[in-house]
């Protein structure tokens, strides 16, 4: 099993939390809600992961390092941007690292803790890593960017889980299996950024008023 | 007590997850955004009443069918509309039956896990079968339309719950009483659609400068 | 270590109802929608916070008296504004006081539920005053007002639960610690309504098109 060193999971941490503080920028929010964004997107993903496996304590309750580092991130954010671009180019792969690590971190924890099938473990490992963004959003009023067109993010997640779970189901070592998915995760959103692939959308019309539907009334 | 059929079930998450997919199509999310949404419509009342009680592993993660379910009726939903308008009347209907279901089988688990209060069952039992329709418009950045001036939807199952917990304290059998509720909230909600009931709205002017407010400051 | 009285605990539930009756009223929601967002607001904070401590049963669903004070609160909303402008001013003040009582309370329920660290209780504390108004603006498809520039609402509830926890680490006696915490929760509060004191904003350009960014693709 591979322990994934602390280090490496406040790294991630701190990377969330840079990219949820910049978000708040955006939506010009105050300094608390800079402190909240910085939060939820850092640690939203593996809070609701462990919700729902019954996960007890919450790894921030337990531990206020992880409260510490999110404060330290958001100031970090708030100060370079005073004076300086924010690296957009930097954060997007500290992003996709940190990516990595979550989903395939969160698949491993949901193994633990009793999850069985290759798309339970797969759904648990993705949302670790993309949920805590996609609520971002929601306090900002958006719609999830993970939801939309885009660059390939949750499907790397979903790419990255799933080899590994197919991996350690075939004998290949449980470390191995999380290094090459987390490989495929990092792989699949680098080259999904560099040659702008994207899933493709799904248009229906609305309905007309000779047509009512659950969704319009 | 009424043992729901586990197929009766699966098709309550087929109809609900149908709904997700359509709503994903009408805001254009792409393909992930599709599965998301059917998920998450589907499951979400489900898995916030079993959150909210305590009830683990929550259904979706202990067995997969849901998942296939779900991946399936959003496949079938999208190959549909590619050349054929969605069928809404049958939709509506299917939906309203999948409320009824789910609505009356939320109200049984919520007393299988100790609620007492007739209140309680019926909010747990409404909250399963709307709170995922909901979650739904949540994601999609819209006021969930379940708040929102429409046809009886929640009513319907507020109705039924209570119908099924007021029948079970004055001695009928369970099954029968969870019949009637079911019955009581299809039939709620097709005299809603058929002859355009809705509850008044309410309306109160905002707070003026004069006078602040909390939600205006 | 500080009882609070029931009474006291049905008031505060009471004043956050009606504080989401009347969001529900100023986005002409139906009358379901005004008991729902009453509902989510009275109770949400301290549902979150009982979720991510573990702490079951959730409140009111093991008392119904909380649904009932709900509904009464929702009642009388809307029968009063039939005729009358709401009293805001009275709003504001009670509204400050719940927040003191809920977010102090919520912390010592935090260091019950064996939280130990000074920003874990603070947090929890916080989030029990002011993530049921969140998720009331969430349901309302707005951004959290207490995320945006305005009077200073979650930071009383910092400054008064983290002068609570560093008391009581001092050697004061819980209750005394309790009731410094609230004045200064409210105290804060009523300085920021009189003053217009706020937090600064903080700001970011949207990345360009030559620097995409995880926000933005």
């Amino acid at each position: 099993m591979l322990q994934v060193p602390r280090l490496l999971d406040l790294l991630g941490v701190f990377v969330f939390a840079v990219s949820g503080a910049l978000a708040a920028g955006r939506k010009q929010l105050d300094l608390l809600g800079v402190l909240v964004l910085a939060t939820v997107t850092a640690v939203g993903g593996g809070t609701l992961r462990d919700v729902l496996l019954d996960r007890h304590p919450v790894a921030w309750l337990a531990d206020p390092t992880y409260l510490l580092v999110i404060a330290l991130a958001a100031a970090a954010t708030v100060v370079w941007t005073r004076t300086r671009r924010p690296p957009w180019y930097a954060i997007l792969v500290a992003d996709a690292l940190g990516l990595a690590l979550f989903a395939v971190m969160g698949a491993q924890i949901a193994e633990q803790a009793g999850v069985r099938s290759l798309a339970g473990i797969s759904v648990l490992g993705t949302m670790t890593g993309v949920a805590g963004g996609a609520l971002r959003d929601v306090l900002s009023a958006e719609i999830p960017l993970v939801l939309r067109r885009g660059n390939l993010y949750a499907s790397a997640a979903i790419a990255g889980t799933l080899a590994y779970g197919v991996l350690e189901r075939l004998g290949v070592p449980s470390s191995v299996a999380a290094l090459v998915g987390m490989a495929i995760v990092a792989g699949v959103r680098f080259a999904s950024i560099r040659w702008r692939l994207s899933l493709p959308t799904y248009a229906v019309p609305h309905p007309t008023d000779e047509y009512p539907a659950p969704g319009r009334e």
